[in-house]
């Protein structure tokens, strides 16, 4: 008999399954295969699909459908509200002289690219832009961003969770500084959606993003919260569908996905409980039987999923491939830079060095984790990191002898 | 026994239903969930099933995959190459001065809302842009064209097929127009996409815009061609997606979809000729059996499967709802403009009166209509424009005696 190699999946936060109940809502979203914009018999199923869907997000959400505006996914959600604003202050015909005059983009150091590539584009188109440094537990430089808003900002960008280390940033806090200056402010919260409870009313941000795939739905579909009275110009102009806000016919595939979803947000926080303790026993297993692993930004608030470590002596890349070989499934940094040799740009700004940030490994846990998967990867990687320890110790060794 | 409606759809250019091979693949790629971008086991299918749409697609269209970049639709693939091209000799770092100083973009009155919309906002941000009328046959105004292109035109769009009158642009001959000038040629490819033969290269454009809604696959997939060595910015900046050019997590499901249809392109040339055969069929039936009924655009080159007709007093609205009653879905203008009761811009640019244009009727086959179907909607049509023609005329002596 041929053993069937088991897989585990720790990379929560690169994508995730698409869980049975969407599954399961696929054929008949296919079937409703209508123009949503036809006044015929076939625009009607479609129809019900977006307006449920808006529906269900903005109650789980606690704000009004008017404000959902579907989109692509989470990057063109962040693309449309930085190059929008930006966009819209230099086009729309009414706007005052004092908005005019807000040039000035604000971003934390560690966002992600959909965010950073943004921002460093409108600054070829002429803004102003600032990046918010944060500290070696991945805490945002309060002072900076104080010292730096104006009255001449436009927008500020701060996401609620980061993708690598999981850290948590005080959004509702620094959106209430962003407001009494006049500026915008917008937080990506594709990371957090799904894995903390969220309530963007209280939250107090005029724009937010989020992605299906991060939460168990599927990839290419995700939507923009935009707070009543936000103005901003589209990123896709076309036959006025979303209320003239986002052109394009609207896929509903991934819309009534995502209001599959939208129930399942009650779920969250004792999930998120559950991930908590499942996460914590994980890493303290680690820190205890392997040696020489840090935790990074472990004692500030973060996502109860993630851990980003640093194995001392042991390359990221290596790790993630042995792993793999075993059925075990991590990552090293964003998912997206995979491919790309250079280190994690969100751990370099935290400060570690390039050593430390070549020997990181990221963790994230999801809904159907269990104990057993993660007592089995502990042991995997303790038997992965000692073989690669000895090996560099030999190489370090036989060095010496050339 | 109740007898059960049956439907009847004649709107194949607002979108197509899910064929079943597509439904068929839907389960399989739905489980092949992983990020394309992670380099562990999740990655692998997803990134096949990229590679495998891609390669389906270039070979059936002629072209490098390479040159293929996924996007959400064909109004995100527009407006790229639009504000795209714009956008790149604006904040590229090494654009010559000749280059920059083409600031002068063209497009023809009856484009689809995702290229007039963005013109004009491309007009907003500073740029000269001509629209090139078109005549009553739908024919675009050469000598306009030629008059005005010049060693300033950054970018010529010019669809390959209209949306509305199923006319049939001379891109070929335009694009190479364009190139003696050094200017780049787009087609919007939306509506050709699976209803005639295709080869891009032949075709000579250097930017084409594809949706798959409109064959036969799902809404909120599509793809640009970018031919090889034509340079324009990210609409979507991110994580290094599509070789750089489109942020965000691939829609694996859309694209393998797509992929899908790329393998079912082979039976277009036949299709064509029988939709054709059925598409005449209904014309000489409706023209000869329904008194002042007129053909837009009918003696030019078309679609094989859209019929665009003025059916004099009779209301476009008033038909499509009597219509819809009866199970069958038609359109009056583009289906995006529905909801909104000006008459269809691209009619009123094609020199129709109001009066026509609010009388006109939009009826587009698909691969499944048959003869049967169309002999049942005809007679349809015959009670309906009597029912409204005799209150019209019973109104109309009413009003006499006021
Ligand atoms: C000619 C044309 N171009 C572009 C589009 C937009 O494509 P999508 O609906 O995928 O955004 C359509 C359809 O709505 C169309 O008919
Ligand atoms: C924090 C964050 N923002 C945005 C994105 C992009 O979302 P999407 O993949 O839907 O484009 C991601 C994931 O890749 C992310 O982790």
């Amino acid at each position: 008999m041929i053993p069937t190699k088991v897989f585990h999946y720790f990379d929560h936060n690169a994508t995730t399954p698409v869980c049975a109940e969407v599954i399961a809502a696929l054929p008949e979203l296919a079937q409703s295969w209508g123009n949503p914009s036809s006044i015929h018999w076939g625009g009607r199923s479609p129809k019900n699909i977006l307006r449920d869907a808006r529906k269900n997000l903005a109650d789980a959400l606690g704000v009004s459908p008017l404000e959902i505006v579907f989109t692509s996914g989470g990057s063109e959600a962040n693309n449309t509200v930085l190059k929008g604003v930006f966009d819209y202050r230099q086009t729309a015909p009414f706007v005052s002289a004092e908005q005019a005059g807000r040039t000035h983009f604000m971003c934390s150091e560690v966002e992600h690219p959909s965010v950073i590539k943004t921002m460093q584009h409108l600054k070829a188109l002429g803004a102003r832009v600032d990046f918010i440094p944060v500290n070696r537990q991945g805490e945002i430089d309060m002072e900076f961003y104080k010292a730096h808003l104006s009255h001449e900002t436009a927008l500020v960008s701060v996401m609620l969770a980061n993708n690598e280390t999981g850290t948590l940033f005080p959004v509702k806090e620094m959106a209430r500084i962003a407001h009494e200056k006049g500026a915008l402010f917008h937080t990506d919260a594709v990371q957090a959606f799904g894995k903390i409870p969220l309530n963007l009313q209280d939250l107090g941000v005029d724009f937010a993003s989020f992605s299906g795939h991060k939460f168990y739905s599927v990839k290419g579909s995700g939507f923009l919260y935009s707070r009543k009275g936000s103005y901003l110009s589209s990123l896709i102009h076309g036959g006025g569908q979303e209320r003239h806000r986002r052109g394009g016919t609207e896929n509903t595939l991934g819309i009534g996905a995502l209001g599959v979803m939208a129930k399942r947000l009650a779920l969250v926080a004792d999930k998120a409980k559950q991930l908590e303790i499942l996460r914590d026993h994980m890493e303290s297993r680690i820190l205890s039987e392997i040696s020489e692993v840090t935790l990074t930004a472990g004692e500030n608030l973060r996502l109860p999923n993630t851990s980003s470590l640093v194995v001392k002596g042991a390359d990221g890349e290596t790790m993630l491939m042995s792993l793999d070989i075993m059925g075990y499934a991590v990552s090293t940094g964003a998912a997206c830079s995979s491919g790309n040799p250079e280190p994690s740009p969100v751990l370099l700004a935290m400060g570690l060095s390039r050593a430390e940030a070549q020997n990181s490994l990221r963790l994230s846990l999801g809904w159907d984790t269990t104990r057993e998967e993660v007592d089995g990867f502990v042991e995997a990687l303790k038997t992965v990191v000692a073989r690669l320890r000895s090996i560099n110790n030999e190489e370090e060794g036989d060095s010496c002898h050339v």
